[in-house]
């Protein structure tokens, strides 16, 4: 299965009045770590946007928290391929600290062209999320 | 059914490159209407955190994006009480744009102490949320 | 003078772990208060963006924080058009709680094209920001 | 002088619908590089919070944009200890893409107590932020 592991710290500005993270930030955090799995495959999505016109806009989103973070921590996101369609795409994320998990969740994708129009997962892509 | 429904104006601040409102946005304003709901109840959340000692991190979240919002878009949220433990409390949330949804999602909260334990959902708090 | 006062409510996504509003979120609440003084006048800040091409970047931001804000504190900003040359554009912010000032700042803005080219103000918003 | 160059690379939550970094997260940047600058000094700014009870709010911060930054660029931000008083203390910092400045800026800070009071800066931090 495709899968990538990134390492993040967390940023005071992501914390809150009860000092700990603030819960749509996990949602920016899985959003890395999604960049950083195309890149692991030789795919920088700001060019798959810019060059080929193709967006992923996230159609659910999904959170559990189990373990709050706090500033300063490192977290490991660790990201996988769960599913691919026609033309969507879900992410499974993982959220450790310590080895433990602290959160988990998953995100739903549309591939969509700038007007919004559904589009297949070009080959390429497809390939490179389903065989590694 | 308890319920309470705000209006928001988006903020260029909430918008990303693809032109429509980011993804974990919504989240936020989830909570904004929680807030409302209890305020439209007669109790301030930030009295019941600071006075009460008690707080309701966010367990599970869930959104669905079915359009996409832009700046300045007006935008009306909709909460409702859906669920309610002896310490857990679930909310569901509606976004309209123009009379349409535009995403819909819910949020799970435990009740707990400032060290995290689990409390009861006091029964004052408990009969506002359940009886209106 | 061209001036406007928006009223907005602390967001608890807003606060830090040390109980009051993160810094950063005082440049959001300007611009705020910059596109409601935009609606005063009649112009729709989104609109000059979508149907003229022009854009407003900030080229400089400075604010100094006098007292804090908590979640939940209604607080009222007032933006003043400071100074306007051919292609630039400087607001001056007042943040009040209480009637007290908690902050004031400024930010400058060059007028540019969707190419980042600097372009003189339209003559109608210099009028609509220079006479009221 | 002490300094500490931190680099990081641009989320896509950080753009806006102009397409590039929205103005206020570079203020969230300046944070990551103190606390990176202290790191680097020896000091974790979330146990001088936490076990000494020593608070760094801000009291002025001041931003000038010179090019824009998009999702993905890698960006490097040198922060500089500027200037230290009894209670007081000033970072600059230089925001640097391919070598050349973005942006540029400086944050002020008071030492307080929890309650916000003015305390002298502890003896072994000004020695740490101005010996090296």
């Amino acid at each position: 299965m495709i899968e990538h592991t990134i390492e993040l710290r967390v940023r005071y500005a992501e914390t809150d009045q009860m000092g700990i993270v603030y819960y749509s930030n996990y949602l920016v955090w899985f959003e890395i770590a999604r960049t950083e799995l195309f890149r692991s495959k030789g795919v920088e999505y700001s060019r798959i946007e810019r060059e080929r016109d193709i967006f992923l806009p996230v159609t659910e989103a999904y959170c559990r928290y189990r373990a709050p973070l706090k500033y300063d921590d490192i977290v490991r996101i660790t990201v996988k391929v769960a599913d691919t369609g026609n033309s969507r795409l879900t992410f499974e994320y993982d959220v450790e600290k310590d080895g433990k998990t602290a959160s988990a969740g998953y995100t739903r994708h549309a591939f969509v062209n700038k007007n919004g129009k559904p589009v297949a997962i070009p080959a390429d892509i497809k390939k490179l999320l389903t065989m590694g």
